[in-house]
């Protein structure tokens, strides 16, 4: 079936679905499903239409313009989408969520195609080979005798990676248990673009080792979280969350080997909420549409 | 805020939403949220709208004849609701469904008002009188001797307590562990209005004692279905389901006691949501919109 | 049956379990239950003992005793437990926790006696009431322009509550959304005898008002904590965990309403642990059995 | 670290736990883990010890004999357990279990040999390729014209099947959605030592095309079970049980889709609890020591 997505936001005010709505069966579309969300008239409002374009009559690429007037009239922000997106998936040694993912897409949860898969080691190469995905390694060369060279070389680094992502037209990039902490420089590249999967249940547990902190703690639940990475630090806007109980009988690796499965399944649900354009950012947090 | 519910159901056009969204605009209601479901344009289409009405041009007591023309051209089921839905709660001897309606009653979480409390037992008068509802009893007389004239005394109660239903306006009838079968004759008098808890986890320990069945069978999870009361026993449509996992060392003292968090927390949220006119019954299912 | 309840704790060393089990079955006991953990001979080792005691030899008040030559030559911290404990609920204004304590221990589910409802406000008097537990008032007096003077009132205030928990032999306390921090007094009173409940899921969102705080960050999971209540807010050992998945149409108000639900369980479960002699506190972390 | 775990049940009597540790302890192991239950002096008890064997005096193969005194005096079904199991794996044409269950074993989750995979299919040798595991296939050869012999293939292939397991001392058969309904000549050879994951939650929804059934009878949550294979479809003793919640939008294919995350995990936590030594069957139902 021929589809597309619109979501939009905008202050709300009267008028808006008959407006959007009005658009689509006026154009030969039908409106398949159809969310909106808003905290009254004075607030923002947020909506996302899935249309089935079978007979619609503008054409994929005069979507924008012949929307513009009603999104001018009532200060909207929109997007169509219309195509599966093209998704970099970047791992370094943990294969759990890479694995995860590319199963998910496999059988068809995940509706992404994955021209690439990237690290910064070699261990993953069988794994992408094992899936006919072609892998790329992109080292960071150190040098154990000057940080900032090692500063620098990842910034050589990424701006390789960044060139060959843009070069294989990449809308999304999965850090799949990446390992590495991106520059401003890559983050701005693909702003609200890149998904980070973080070990530990945030705003809890920021930083390095996170299953070693709740362990310190000793919270009786564990968990990880999907978020955009930004500039701060496993500070960007949530997208999903996962817990697990654990007990006094479990040992950090224990807590390691249960967040694999909650690490895996958080990824991989906000991967699809994205993939899906059932996403939206507004002031730091994240609507999530069913 | 002065607010109605529209439910539809019919089969699926182009243009439906366009419809119900420009009604509602026209009249100058605005929507607070809107949510539809269909399977495509050849299948059956459900959809819920929430209208902010305190503009809204139409009294009340026209709705129904404003909105016929449109019913009538996509052959639609609605049904409008701008009132707060009076309940009656029918008990025996448990409390905790009883306590657990009347505490998210009090906290504003279930929208209902509760003119009466009904029982075959006076165990429970305490409770009512706790909460300051009018509590009253209808005893079934039992003749030892006869088992017809059981039946026939059942009837008698339950016409006794229908007609005082009526006389009350009541529109949902809670059977928060009632613990009685009802015949067909209350069942036909709220169709689709009486709402069960079953303490198993449907369709799997129908009829009596199903934590005693659940323990017997050696499953490790036990479950609560809150349905629609139909002739058929604990086969009516499915509203909510709940579980908890249970392990050997738990007696069947312990499944009821875990399963009474189960219960109550089934029963309200399906009390709540036909409470909120978010459920449609289509095909012996029901759509319990989010 | 007449049962009693061991907790030990001590370094791991062979022959513990032999030497535990042995005293019981010679003077006639019969090990209901027995649970241990250790993380080898080089740690720390923890048992609890289940024991029914119908038959025993040693009676009740010279259990101690007869016990320490195997406790000495083990170096075991231990303690014996053979009556159901008295426990005291200090409330505020929030019933929610209270209602749910109180039937829970009416079921049977937890097996505490509770002697005395405890508030600074006269709001939950009709809840002791209705459940026929006396009911007392200690308001702390405020002067408005003197912040010492409150701090004072304060802590004349928990003085009278000690004294009372004293005279009536409070060995727990329950602090059921009581809303006041207490003092190092008052802590110091009951040491790992007081348990708390977390409107947060620690260590995130400590402190005042932490659904707003967890609506602010945007988490798409909320939770509670049931603690030992120390000196330091909100840091005491953790006893139990709960969360709930909330999405962007959730408002604070509702993060209230759903948090109820978690908050109750938590504490109730922290509360049955600890009546059931199931916890150890170890290095500032909790180990409960099951 | 060399280690054993021994599972007992017996009739419930005084001193048991002592003869054990007593036993344990007089020649030189540690124990590191203990777990028992009954119900009572009048009822059955089961134990199950995992002992730190580095200094034990008795050989592996002596100590079934050593331990015959004690197991005779109460009359103990007993089972020693010292080495990691060897386990086969069968599938048929769906991977996520098979997946799952190797990348846990590498993880170190599992502790299993996995020695060969098998299949009437070979559609997955690709699998076992990537995990350098051997993988054998076992067609069933099919006569359309007759039935009968259709199921003397299936013998036949069921027989070289055993005859090869036996030959590769399999202990621990694995069905990763096998899609085979194994006669009783294969569940005899391997009495409770082959775990089955079913598609839905038993008893419920038994035979085939659970999802189908579930989607047909609206419930909303869907669940798998993971059991011991016997004589009777999908009425083994069960292991474990997982649920995940559904709502109307899903179809069959969703299900499906959730289905797997939950197969999976259920197939691996029994497969994970028997390599453990964990289960004890009794009376049709199993204990699954923590």
């Amino acid at each position: 079936m021929n589809k597309f997505t619109l979501l939009i936001d905008c202050h709300d005010q009267k008028g808006i679905v008959n407006a959007v709505s009005g658009f689509i069966s006026e154009n030969g579309g039908n409106i398949i499903d159809s969310q909106q969300y808003s905290l009254g008239l004075s607030a923002h409002f947020f909506m996302r239409v899935l249309v089935d374009a079978s007979e619609f009559k503008i054409k994929t690429e005069d979507l924008d313009a012949a929307f513009s007037n009603i999104a001018d009239k009532f200060s909207m922000s929109f997007k169509f989408s219309h195509h599966t997106k093209r998704m970099a998936i970047l791992v370094s040694k943990y294969d759990h969520c890479l694995y995860d993912l590319l199963l998910r897409k496999q059988y068809g949860e995940i509706n992404v195609e994955v021209p690439i898969i990237i690290s910064n080691h070699l261990d993953l190469k069988h794994v992408a080979t094992a899936f006919n995905i072609p892998f790329e390694y992109y080292p960071i060369e150190r040098d154990e005798y000057d940080t900032n060279s090692h500063y620098d070389s990842k910034l050589r680094q990424e701006q390789r990676i960044i060139n060959r992502l843009k070069e294989l037209n990449i809308e999304l990039v999965a850090l799949a248990r990446y390992m590495q902490i991106l520059t401003p420089q890559f983050i701005n590249a693909y702003p609200f673009k890149i998904i980070n999967v973080h070990h530990g249940f945030l705003p809890s547990f920021k930083g390095a080792r996170p299953y070693h902190q709740a362990f310190e703690k000793g919270v009786k639940i564990i968990g990880a979280t999907a978020h955009y990475a930004t500039e701060d630090l496993d500070m960007g806007p949530i997208i999903e969350q996962g817990v697990i109980s654990i007990d006094h009988r479990d040992t950090v690796e224990d807590y390691i080997s249960k967040g694999r499965d909650i690490e895996k399944q958080v990824l991989a649900k906000a991967i699809k909420a994205h993939a899906e354009d059932k996403i939206i950012v507004h002031e730091g947090k994240t609507l999530v549409f069913d």
